[in-house]
């Protein structure tokens, strides 16, 4: 937020609103709970006019519809709302990009706990609450992450398709890991009818990745390998193998140990695909990639958001010839093509 | 922060920062907690070194480190961490205007605990979870506001006592009513000799403000009045009356209610001076200000930052001839001064 003032003397105005920053999260997570993007999109476009929609009162909408003006989720007019653009593209329930259930991964109970433990955390060097091995089933967890967070994909998900070539129509055998909603495969499957997909996560998890297969159509072209990517048989003979934002829950060991199964699991000219936040060598830059680290800290034992340097050494050490850095468009991650 | 792509297209990442904005909260309590600032300023500017010194791991505050940087609380070259110009006069608690303090006010698990019911907070209209009512007394509340948050005084008290030409010298007599720490009434009597301060308060906040009477060296004229601002004999013939921070936490009707007891206690000529977070009639800007009515909502049962024409009629209501309003420097407060 701007400061309001003429000079240039420091101001506590930056720590002030740091320390205050989780009243944001709490409100757009109450908005969104309250479903006052969608409300507001039918024209529900007053506080007075929520509070008859909704049932909440006028006081608390007025105060939270202008809180939301204030940090650009909502625009207010003589006393109307009206939504931003991303606010309508994200935010309606209407919307084919809705994103709201991200609400409950990113601003969950679980989360909030870690973050208030995270002096102790720091101290400690790993989670100080939370189950930090996740080579371990998190089966509440991680379904919660693919009931919630697949919206999230949509842009990086047609990148990767793109660059596995799905749109040419080969044949291609791909291994999703971890592949939680399953969404990374599902959208290659749908460019490429000669796409055949394994999922591979625990089996609680699969079963979302079920649910969606059928809905894109394609239930007939995945199949499922339930348990521990590091003792599940993966199969063999891929020609692709997804590695989508697994690789940052482990140490660095434990990821070469996964590299090395993905190596095993693929044909002689196949290609691992891993989808990461990967901030630049200073570790400060760009700051999404970047600041993703911390979410580790609070989170795991030992994960971490690697540099690129750092990857090409653990691929390289999992017997993987090269590696091959791409920027996700209208993302802040990162996308690594590993030739074997 | 800003988007690492190059696109125009909307995308989820202000949602995104938004919902995980909570970590950001965390991350500076943590460090402030840590007193990694006065670490890092006594010259462990290192992972290691920090570790060294403060005894916690070196992953933690290397990741830790990392996070503050790219939140501009420090700068990062080549391994090594410095202050920001903002976290060396703030946050090195060996800086005279150190106010590390402030985050256990305003990020306490009292506060979090507020926000994380504002959705039913929103339905109800006021706090759902703390004690709502301010004209009753808290103790544990407002013992730890006066602890903690004193060092934010620091500008708008200088102000406060420049409009009240305490430079001047003149005989004055000051009420400052919900005093807390007392330092709006102290900085006046450090200012004029002549000036002869009443601190309102409940007691147990008053013994605070007599401890910082006492290490400001103003003891002797400085008097005590404890109990309810609505219910405790005032006194009269007062010069100045201060009302800092505290019309926010009241309806409008409790607001005039108070503000006829000021008339009452000042002289002919007295001056009534309001500190205040006061937004413009949009209710939107200037950001600071009009946020803090989401503070309110989540705090009492009835309080808002009001606007300069919702205090205009309340004093006016209560006998006040003429408001005037000053903007604050370096604050995102505004300053009403009322004649009688």
């Amino acid at each position: 937020m701007a400061t309001p003032t003429a000079t240039s003397r420091p101001t506590p105005e930056h720590i002030f609103n740091t320390l205050s920053a989780y009243q944001e999260s709490a409100a757009l997570k109450t908005a969104i709970d309250l479903d006052l993007f969608t409300a507001i999109a039918d024209g529900a476009n007053t506080s007075v006019l929520l509070a008859a929609k909704t049932g909440a009162a006028e006081r608390g909408l007025r105060i939270l519809c202008d809180y939301l003006s204030i940090h650009g989720f909502l625009s207010k007019a003589a006393g109307h709302y009206s939504l931003s653009q991303e606010s309508a593209v994200f935010l309606n329930r209407r919307s084919p990009a809705y994103m709201g259930t991200l609400a409950d991964f990113l601003a969950s109970e679980r989360s909030k706990t870690q973050f208030n433990a995270l002096a102790e955390t720091v101290r400690k060097g790993g989670t100080a609450v939370a189950q930090g091995d996740n080579t371990k089933p998190n089966d509440e967890l991680w379904v919660n992450f693919a009931r919630t967070m697949a919206p999230l994909t949509t842009v990086s998900a047609g990148f990767i398709a793109d660059l596995a070539g799905a749109k040419e129509g080969k044949p291609c055998k791909v291994l999703d890991i971890a592949a939680g909603h399953g969404m990374f495969g599902i959208t290659i499957a749908k460019q490429n009818p000669n796409a055949l997909i394994t999922a591979a996560d625990w089996a609680p998890v699969l079963a979302v990745a079920k649910e969606n297969a059928a809905a894109a159509g394609v239930a007939d072209r995945v199949s499922f390998r339930p348990g521990s990517a590091f003792e599940a048989d993966l199969g063999e003979g891929y020609d692709i193998v997804l590695l989508t934002n697994i690789f940052h829950h482990f140490d660095m060991a434990t990821c070469e140990r996964l590299m090395r199964r993905v190596h095993g699991a693929l044909k002689p000219d196949g290609k691992a695909i891993t989808l990461e936040f990967v901030p630049n060598e200073d570790r400060i830059t760009p700051p999404m990639a970047a600041a993703f680290s911390l979410v580790m800290l609070a989170a795991t034992d030992s994960g971490d958001a690697y540099t690129f340097s750092q990857y090409e050494k653990m691929f390289e050490n999992a017997g993987f010839a090269k590696t091959t850095q791409y920027s996700v468009p209208d993302s802040p991650q990162q996308l690594l093509l590993s030739e074997k």
